[in-house]
C-alpha cells in the first residue's frame, strides 16, 4: 500500500471523507465509530491538510447528523459537511423547481426554504418508513402527470447495511419511478460530478491533490477518479472483499481503514 | 380498418383477448365492462373461432377473476384463462424452485401445491397494499442472499389506471429489486414469448392463424407479434393517442374497440 501511494501522497492537500462506512457503522442504535476514525480525524485537523466530509446521508438534517457524530467523538461542524439535500435546494432554487418531496421526516427541515406548492419536480431521498405503497403511488402521480417529469434523487446507492439488515436504498426506488415514467432521474449526491466537484471548491483544493476515502466502489471511489481525484478503498463499512474484482473501477490503494490511510499520507507529506 | 385487415382476416383461426381494458374496466369497486364486449365474447363463440383470454391479472386467483367476469355478463370459465400465476407455477415445478412469494393475499391460493419453505428464489406479482417497505425489504433481503439470484416477475408492466387513480404495476417493483440485486428478472405472462405460446397451443391454432387483441401497445400488441401474430390494438383500457406514434411497434390495425374488432373479423371470414 505505501508503495503504492509513495508516487503521489506527497502531492495531497486535501481529504474528502465518506462518512458512514468510514467514521461509524449506522444503525438503528445511532451506530458506532470505527476503530482509530476519532484520532484519525484529529490528526488531520492537526496536520494543516484541507478536509471536507463528504455523504450520502439524507436521514437527517446536517445539524442533527453531524450532532450524532460529535456524540461520538468526532471533531467536525456543519460547514465541514457536504451533502445531498443543500445541493438539491441550491438546484432547486436555481431551476425555480418547485418539489414535491418523498423524503424521511427528518430530512424535511433541510427543504424549509423551499416553495412547494403546485410542484413540477419530485425529490426522492432515502425515505425508509415513508416508502409507503401510498406515498410510492403517490410520488408516480406528480411525476406521471408533468408534461416533462423531473425526478431528483439524492443519491443511487442500491442498498445499505444496518443493524437489524440490509436495505434497500433510494437508488432501487429510483430506478422503479424511472422505469414507470419513463424518464431518467437527475442524481444529487455521490457518484454526480457537479457534488464531488462542489466539495472540491468547498475545501479549495483542486482534483489532482484532492484524496476521496471511502467504502463504497461505484459512488465514492469511482465518483471521485471520474472528477480527477486520487481514492482509496477501506475495508471497513460495506466494502467487500469481491469489489477487489469489480469490472470497472479500481481504486488507487486499499486501506484496512482510514487510521491506516492517514498514517500513511502524513508520512508522505 | 377494413382495408388494412381484409387482406388478412380471413385466415385467422383463433383469437387471444387480453381481458382487463378489453373487456372491463377494473376499479376498486370491481369494474365495469366496456360497451359491447360481453356481446362481443359471445359473437365470438357463436362464430366457431377458437377463443382464449390472455391475461397478466395478478390481484386474484383465475376462479375469482373469472367469477367477476362472469358476473358482468361474460361468457367465460378457468379453463379458457392463461394467466401468469399458473404459468409461474409450472416452471416453479419444472426447476424445482420454492419461491419467497411478494404477490397480492388473493393470489396465494394459486400457489397452494407449491413448496415454499428454505425459498431459492423470489416471485414478484401486482402486490398491491402488500409493497410496504417491510415486505420489499424483505424479498429483497431473500434475493441478495442468494448465491445466484433468481427473480420471477409476473409481468412487467409499468402502471395501470384504477378508479381512484393511477398505481405503480408489478413492473416498477421488479426493476426496483434488479438494481438492488444486479439480477435480470425472468418475466413470466406476456410480453413473454413462452408465455403466449402456450396460450397458443392451449387453443390449438398456430401463431400465423391467430390474432392478439389488447389495449396495451407493448406488452400486448408487440409481444404478439414477437410471437409471429397479428394485433390490434384498442382505443379502450389504457389506450392513450400518444400509443399511435410509439416508436418500436405497431399494430396491424387499430380498432375502437373489441365490438368492432370482432364485427370486422367476422366479416372477413
Amino acid at each position: 500500500v505505501r508503495a503504492a501511494m509513495a508516487g503521489w501522497a506527497r502531492a495531497v492537500r486535501g481529504l474528502l471523507l465518506d462518512v458512514s462506512g468510514v467514521l461509524y457503522d449506522s444503525g438503528a442504535d445511532g451506530g458506532v465509530p470505527i476503530a482509530g476514525s476519532v484520532e484519525a480525524v484529529r490528526r488531520i485537523k492537526a496536520s494543516g491538510l484541507k478536509l471536507r466530509f463528504c455523504t450520502n446521508e439524507t436521514q437527517a438534517t446536517r445539524e442533527n447528523f453531524v450532532k450524532k457524530l460529535r456524540g461520538m467523538g468526532f471533531d467536525i461542524s456543519v460547514s465541514e459537511v457536504t451533502a445531498p439535500a443543500p445541493a438539491a435546494c441550491h438546484i432547486l432554487k436555481e431551476r425555480g423547481l418547485r418539489p414535491h418531496l418523498l423524503v424521511h421526516d427528518d430530512l424535511v427541515p433541510e427543504f424549509a426554504e423551499i416553495e412547494k406548492t403546485n410542484p413540477n419536480c419530485v425529490v426522492l431521498g432515502d425515505a425508509a418508513e415513508n416508502f409507503t405503497y401510498g406515498k410510492l403511488n403517490e410520488a408516480f402521480r406528480v411525476l406521471i402527470g408533468m408534461e416533462k417529469p423531473v425526478l431528483i434523487s439524492l443519491g443511487r446507492g442500491r442498498y445499505y447495511k444496518e443493524t437489524d439488515g440490509l436495505k434497500l436504498d433510494v437508488g432501487a426506488y429510483m430506478k422503479a419511478l424511472e422505469y414507470a415514467c419513463d424518464v431518467q432521474a437527475e442524481v444529487v449526491g455521490k457518484p454526480s460530478k457537479r457534488f464531488f466537484e462542489s466539495a472540491l471548491a468547498e475545501m479549495g483544493v483542486p482534483a489532482e491533490q484532492a484524496v476521496m476515502i471511502g467504502d463504497d466502489i461505484v459512488n465514492d471511489v469511482g465518483g471521485a477518479q471520474r472528477c480527477g481525484m486520487r481514492a482509496l478503498q477501506v475495508r471497513t463499512g460495506k466494502y467487500r472483499p469481491s469489489d477487489e474484482n469489480h469490472p470497472d473501477v479500481k481504486p488507487d490503494a486499499y486501506v484496512n481503514n482510514l487510521a491506516e490511510a492517514v498514517d500513511i499520507i502524513l508520512q508522505q507529506l
